[in-house]
């Protein structure tokens, strides 16, 4: 299941990367560069923080999936489509996000991290490669702003901290995505200080 | 010794990153992020580019520090304080600055790099983690325009390059809070080009 | 004949660095950051990405180029002197260009990468230095902007892929520095979508 979640996810994330490289008018090259990074970034992170084989460069399905997007929207014209708020778009984003997430903590907890270890790699493995994008379009990072994203991963890592039993991970990953979709409808945000 | 001034130093940059969070109206989540890549984050460069076991991530005393640092933070409101010009907070920083550079050049010596090596991670574990922050926040790092506190890592890098025995670490350490108090109170600054 | 090309490249990248700091007002600390940065952070993150000893860290030469440009630089102020356009300068950085591409892409190939990763470390270690300082200096990456320029580091990322043969190396670092050269010539850029 978390293949096919996994899947969903590099596609949410490769179409967000493309329509902001467009919007931010960068050339092909950036636009490429942009979709990569949004969708390959983070787990690039996970696997040097770690050290594990990075998976983006040994498996190439994940880096196939970016390219096929890249293309597809051209071809289509998704940036002209206001993309980003319909459903299917929230969704896919909430299931990479979720997938992503949990793919982290699972890397820290095998490489025997601390809980602060596997928190942050749930998050920086869902949303370091849309940090790295933002940072090199010159934004504050949609993480710092974006209400309630973020705060998902850090939930999700922390719960898997203190259960991370085999069977209960199907469950940390709908509740990822239920938690996300109801979050986006609902505009919820963290306080201020 | 070194431990104890590892704490402060902690404390210190933790206090910074909250601080710039808040007043960047980050939300908590990025509030959080912003102490814990200030406080943490040069250490994390340091392991990575040693190889060494990433120290944050193994050993949960740094960022349980963190985290009560951002609690009473909120609680105390040090961010309406102007703490960042007390002398409490300047010595502090300078305690941080001067310890981090220490164990930076420290762990670049035991992975025999030559003095560039050894230079480079004293200098980015000592301020990696504020230009992190300061990247993340898109301003230009404060160490490329702050006067003399990148240099007190850099010679505290090249000292310890050409002499790198035990006795003289407490020297060096001495050396780099008084050099950075001095530099703070006197406004040394570099000279441009 | 490559490592004289990477001495060339190393010298182009550390003008360049030197000259954007000053122009950017960096102190002298930041300068020097900037032309280390620009010169050697490409193939710092190459090595780490690969798990090779770091060479910068290890080999004395490419620190020594770069300090010795920065100290020729402000005793000569190139940096008064327009020298980016001058074709001198445009052919070293091409040298640089080309030859960087190729360290990094032979260093994927090494370490088994797909060709995802062998395209990915021959752009970044190109390109990865000047990524690094641009986004310092709080800029849009060059290489997002610059025409034509990451494109060539790609064509060898994947050329090198299919055929690395050992006697072919010479032919694609010449066609490397030929279409650089070419493209800026004729202003070419990559279209935009």
């Amino acid at each position: 299941m978390l293949e096919i979640a996994d899947i969903i996810g590099i596609i949410a994330f490769s179409i967000s990367g493309f329509i902001i490289g467009v919007k931010n008018k960068l050339d092909l090259l950036g636009i490429i560069l942009s979709a990569f990074f949004t969708a390959l970034g983070g787990g690039i992170i996970r696997d040097l923080l770690t050290r594990r084989e990075i998976f983006a460069f040994n498996n190439s399905l994940a880096g196939s999936i970016v390219l096929g997007v890249v293309i597809t929207g051209i071809y289509l014209k998704i940036h002209q489509k206001n993309i980003e708020n319909k459903t299917i778009f929230v969704l896919s984003d909430a299931i990479g996000l979720s997938s992503f997430s949990i793919s982290g903590a699972l890397a820290a907890l095998e490489a025997g991290f601390n809980i602060f270890g596997v928190v942050f790699l749930s998050l920086i493995t869902a949303v370091g490669g849309g940090m790295i994008r933002d940072i090199l379009i010159n934004e504050v990072p949609f993480i710092l702003k974006e209400k309630f994203y973020g705060t998902v991963s850090i939930l999700i890592g922390f719960i898997l901290y203190f259960f991370h039993f085999g069977f209960i991970i199907p469950f940390i990953f709908i509740f990822g995505i239920v938690l996300r979709v109801f979050a986006y409808i609902n505009n919820w945000h963290l306080p201020k200080i």
